[in-house]
């Protein structure tokens, strides 16, 4: 159908048609067998048959069977034949699961992530999903925020590549053709990560500079690589939430960022608009929404309840309501919707598709790239087959983590089924329960870890504490794991902890106390084989970290990139006057960029081609890296910059870019950044996004705090 | 000396001396005698006594003898006989020490404040003292900043009233007659408070709104008030260090609230513009600083070595020197320096001036209004004389709080002596030390204990965990005091705990254990009688908290006035998908405005005598208050207002008005205040400061999470 055709078919709609569909309702209210819409938000809503026949998009179905039905019977009774959108949370994988969001971050291989996004793509295309909600992009600080698991971390520079990969493997080159793609729908705008104290759906404060600077760039990267839709936040911005919050939707998205797709409110965001204090009744509400330019109202009845009537007394023009159903119907079209409202689902095509053995492969691989090894003082690789397992995460099939709502548990590998495949002398205890103590279990684990050297100790935190609603004020491991972890080195054990968790945790005591960490997120699918290929050095880990581990909650919000200061702290000095606290260091636990290999990788030579440029003009920034092991190993060579003055206070370091090389070995390489003038700009005092002449800091290395260093001047 | 008298002794200056009056350096550089300053950075600085005698002020140094000796050896040199200003810091008494200003604030008491203040001026006046550094009314909302201690606490509309009270106390009527006043520095401009994640010094980032909504009215009070000096801020505004910061400092503080007084910099902030790295050197520091419009260059040299070069060049107009001057000028003819560079200053009247008895009654007095009880079962009042104190501050005399530079520790009253005026029947053991076991202690103090039923248990943190340079990540007592705490309990007595401290701690367990808890604060020079004043009943307590008490750290930031969310959790619920944490309440352990007395207070009946008017018309709303108990009791009580539906977000209540009153036992009263439309005010989207018709929340109560409510209309 072409755009013309569009346009026809808006002038058959009545106005009730219209507001239908700028309506989106969860499954259930279509099927009864349908149901399996994640509850994100009140779930009851007082609507009639009418409202949902005549609904523009369905939230949370999947499956070929399901959406096939509803379409159908939709089809029936729709007048005009308006095809409706199924749209859902694939967030990590459909059925296929990857690990979580932040462990993706951890790869810094954005290819590998596109990989994954086109698989997840492909599985919820064949269930027939449409519009998948992602990728998360919201910069996190704060590990207190439930959803930090969500986003690929507190970098805007590295999730701005993950943007682009995830809207790139969802959408390919051209939805109409191309059935196995999704439409991409980046969230949450803007800057939901930002939430107060840690704490969901909190006040967001901060300077118009921050946000630009900082929060939005990820969002317009996603953009920039065509995504589909945008999702608004739960949050103000400028004190206005952003569902009804204008300068940001048309001022920000829709003017400067030239953003022309669908904007989909959240959860019930139209409806929240009323307790957030900015709208009296459902009616402003509606008003709000659709004046600041939010097209699909999801699981709220504003727009259902009020907008006619809005249109009606002229208090909302029709021009405002036909843009918005013109671009979902456009979206319809995109997809080939009008062409074929199915998009080739079946349900033989579907069974085809899902958990193959190369999608569970490329899980595999992708948790592997995900785990990022944070100490190892030569226990890892495992020196031996004789191992004892212990700990609530050592046979737990809930590893795919919050989010993977198509997932199936049962179908993920554990730890114990992961290392049975490299040993047959593993023995395995539980020894605690999640988060309660087990006085007989724990006993059992002793007896076991008795028998052996080494004991892999996986710990963590349940699926229960992360995601959505689901903020913590303590970010430590359970007391129950902890003591497990004690009792093993009290007993002059060797331990290996592995960890399965959705957010950097206070890991302070258990880095005092095991031998080796390694960080395997809530890995997905292939956890447990990934984690044991690592375990056991087929697979040398090379995960970064992409959010920082603080030592205690106490310094949250806590970030590599922070800004300067007037009393920077001396290394290592404990004097009074200086920006710091009194009890803990500044410092995080492991830095953002950290993650060791079993190579050991040695930096030098960093090397400048000039000292001095103008704009126009680029450095060659190159450093010799050396694999001093006898491991073939995996590095992610990391690019910083620090402009030392600036019109307003900067950053003490930014990651301007990553290449992540193989070296073999004993074996030399050298790698190489262009630095351009580009890459030196920020947002001044007026906002304007330019770069000053001065002196600049460059860092590469291994992580965000242990680089080489040199400097250059940017002249007129 | 009349203002054209110094305009003529301005063009006898050369720009050296002019520039001289600019620099303001500490005691030591002037007499070996006057060490006393505070050094609260480099302390250190390469300049010459040439520099020194054409300075045109002093930092820190107070006493009759030493000011007078500096400014007769001064004047002998200076060639126009331009007097030196003496400042320091003077924060909650001279000599006479009050409690810390945090405690100040629980008094919700201006006028005693008032009071409290004039006598410290009275006393730093004495000893040669022209200007304090005072008030603090930086807004504190993160009780890990150490220097909490030093404002009234997180409410803009207490803190203005504190910030009037302290100018009011420190200025009088008449600086040029009044010798026995000085001139307030109304500190630090702008939103020190808000270091981000509570460290000191650290990053302050917010919107424009926010600024002026929370964080400016407290200064701008102190301004209104007449403070004669305004300090800048260590940290940025809009990415900007205050002290470099034109737009705050031209424009806002000179242009928009019309200060004309001396803008003087913190300890060492112009030479901090560089590693704040908005300067490249101390030249461009100065440019930035001069240009801003900061009058006095603390403890840096930034215009001492580069101004004259700036001014020949032309880079910077000799007008803005001049300027500069001129201010620093005025200020000592105000103070009527120019007529007695002495200001009447003998050792005599100094000695007759000093913690006089009056002072020191008032110092009590303040202490018994500043102490907060917050928790009783009905232990308290003492009901028996026999007591066992135990605990490190139980006959400690460091409880002047941080700051008390002038005040002697020595002649600080304990809560050991305070006790021994009521009881001779008192046994005392510490127990631990502050920070460490003490094993020995330990049991002689649980000996004491088996012998009586109840125990006043002393503890708190020390006077070196808060203040400047003081930020702490955890927030909890030492464990070597809850230890006392535990056992105390488990041998089955009943436990006062006073806590002799500096910021809201976590006291999530001592609430659990304790029978009653005091917060004592940091009392000042008799605390120890005010408190046993109260514990035996002499005094009922009154205080009343500025400050909200989290349940841990984790919850930080924390306050009363937060935004309404879009989904605020419903009381009592535990479900998911509201703004919450998943493993402890939002609520604060005890809130902004909680205090109890020894008396019990009974609201009933809120009325509003109209529930709709007009802008120019007025509303009272009055509360009836039954004392129900046997004791007198003095109750504070709090009128809060919410705006239920804003342009922007609005807070879910904000304090409007106090009244502090005495009812006698088994009385009645009826407390009204007015509501007038200038009290709806906000600052709107396009930061204008207005009202918008709508409902509104009346709420009067006990505290901010204790209220009785009504709503009422303002229609246009």
């Amino acid at each position: 159908m072409e755009r013309y055709a569009i346009d026809v078919l808006l002038e058959k709609m009545t106005l009730d048609e219209k507001i239908g569909q700028l309506m989106q309702y969860a499954g259930a209210f279509y099927s009864e067998e349908a149901n399996d819409t994640p509850v994100t938000g009140p779930a009851e809503l007082p609507i009639n048959q009418h409202a949902v026949k005549k609904s523009g998009s369905v939230l949370g179905v999947a499956g070929a069977k399901k959406t096939i039905g509803i379409q159908k019977e939709h089809l029936k009774s729709n007048r005009l034949g308006i095809p409706l959108l199924f749209m859902a949370d694939v967030i990590n994988g459909f059925r296929t699961i990857f690990p979580i969001p932040l462990a993706l971050g951890s790869t810094w291989e954005p290819e590998l992530v596109q990989q994954a996004q086109s698989v997840a793509a492909k599985e919820a295309a064949s269930a027939g999903v449409h519009v998948c909600f992602a990728p998360m992009v919201d910069l996190v600080r704060d590990p207190r925020w439930g959803r930090v698991m969500e986003s690929t971390g507190e970098d805007s520079f590295l999730n701005s590549r993950f943007a682009e990969a995830t809207v790139k493997g969802f959408q390919g080159n051209d939805l109409r053709k191309e059935f196995d793609r999704v439409a991409a729908c980046v969230k949450h705008f803007a800057a939901y990560g930002a939430a107060e104290a840690g704490r969901d759906y909190n006040t967001v404060d901060m300077s118009e500079r921050e946000l630009r600077e900082q929060y939005l760039p990820a969002y317009k990267a996603a953009l920039d690589a065509g995504s589909e839709l945008v999702m608004t936040a739960f949050n103000t911005v400028d004190s206005v939430p952003a569902t009804g919050n204008k300068p940001l939707m048309r001022g920000i998205l829709r003017e400067e960022f030239g953003f022309e797709g669908v904007l989909i409110s959240d959860y019930g965001a139209v409806g929240e608009l009323i307790p957030h204090g900015v709208a009296e009744n459902e009616k402003e509400a509606a008003q709000k929404a659709i004046t600041a330019g939010v097209d699909i109202e999801m699981m709220s009845l504003c727009y259902e309840n009020d907008l006619k009537g809005l249109v009606e007394t002229g208090e909302v023009s029709i021009d405002l309501v036909d843009e918005a159903v013109l671009r979902i119907l456009q979206l319809k079209e995109k997809l080939g919707l009008f062409d074929d409202p199915y998009r080739g689902v079946s349900e033989g095509r579907e069974e085809q598709t899902l958990f193959t053995a190369e999608h569970r492969e490329l899980a595999r691989k992708t948790a592997e790239k995900s785990t990022v090894l944070l100490k190892n003082n030569g226990v890892l690789p495992l020196k031996t087959k004789k191992i004892a397992l212990i700990g609530p995460y050592g046979d737990n099939k809930d590893i795919l983590g919050e989010w993977s709502i198509f997932g199936k548990q049962e179908e993920a590998v554990t730890l114990k089924e992961g290392l049975a495949l490299h040993s047959e002398q593993i023995v395995y205890a539980a020894g605690a329960q999640m988060y309660e103590r087990d006085q007989e279990h724990f006993q059992e684990a002793m007896v076991l870890a008795k028998s052996v050297d080494t004991v892999v100790l996986a710990l963590g935190e349940g699926r229960d504490r992360s995601g959505e609603g689901r903020s913590r004020a303590n970010i430590t491991i359970e007391e129950c794991q902890l003591e497990l972890l004690r009792e093993l080195k009290a007993i002059g054990k060797k331990v290996v902890v592995v960890l399965f968790n959705a957010r950097p945790l206070d890991l302070t005591e258990v880095d005092q106390l095991a031998d080796a960490i390694l960080e395997a997120w809530h890995p997905g699918s292939e956890g447990g084989a990934a984690v044991a290929n690592i375990l056991f050095g087929s697979v040398v880990p090379s995960g970064k970290l992409s959010m920082s581990f603080p030592r205690t909650v106490g310094q949250l919000p806590l970030y590599y990139n922070s800004y300067s200061t007037g009393r920077p702290l001396p290394e290592n000095s404990d004097e009074r006057f200086f920006s710091r606290y009194i009890d803990v260091a500044n410092t995080p636990l492991y830095s953002f960029g950290h993650g060791l290999s079993y190579a050991s990788f040695q930096y030098e030579n960093l090397t400048l081609d000039k000292t001095e440029i103008q704009r126009h003009e680029s450095i060659n920034a190159s450093i010799t890296i050396t694999n001093t092991s006898h491991f073939d190993g995996e590095e992610t060579v990391q690019l910083y910059i620090q402009d030392i003055v600036g019109e307003v206070v900067r950053p003490v370091k930014e990651l301007k870019g990553f290449k992540k090389i193989i070296i073999e070995a004993n074996e030399s390489k050298t790698v190489s950044f262009t630095i351009t003038e580009d890459m030196l700009r920020y947002h001044h005092a007026d906002l304007s996004y330019t770069s000053d002449p001065g002196n600049f800091r460059v860092f590469i290395g291994t992580s965000s705090s242990n680089t080489e260093q040199a400097e250059f001047r940017l002249i007129k």
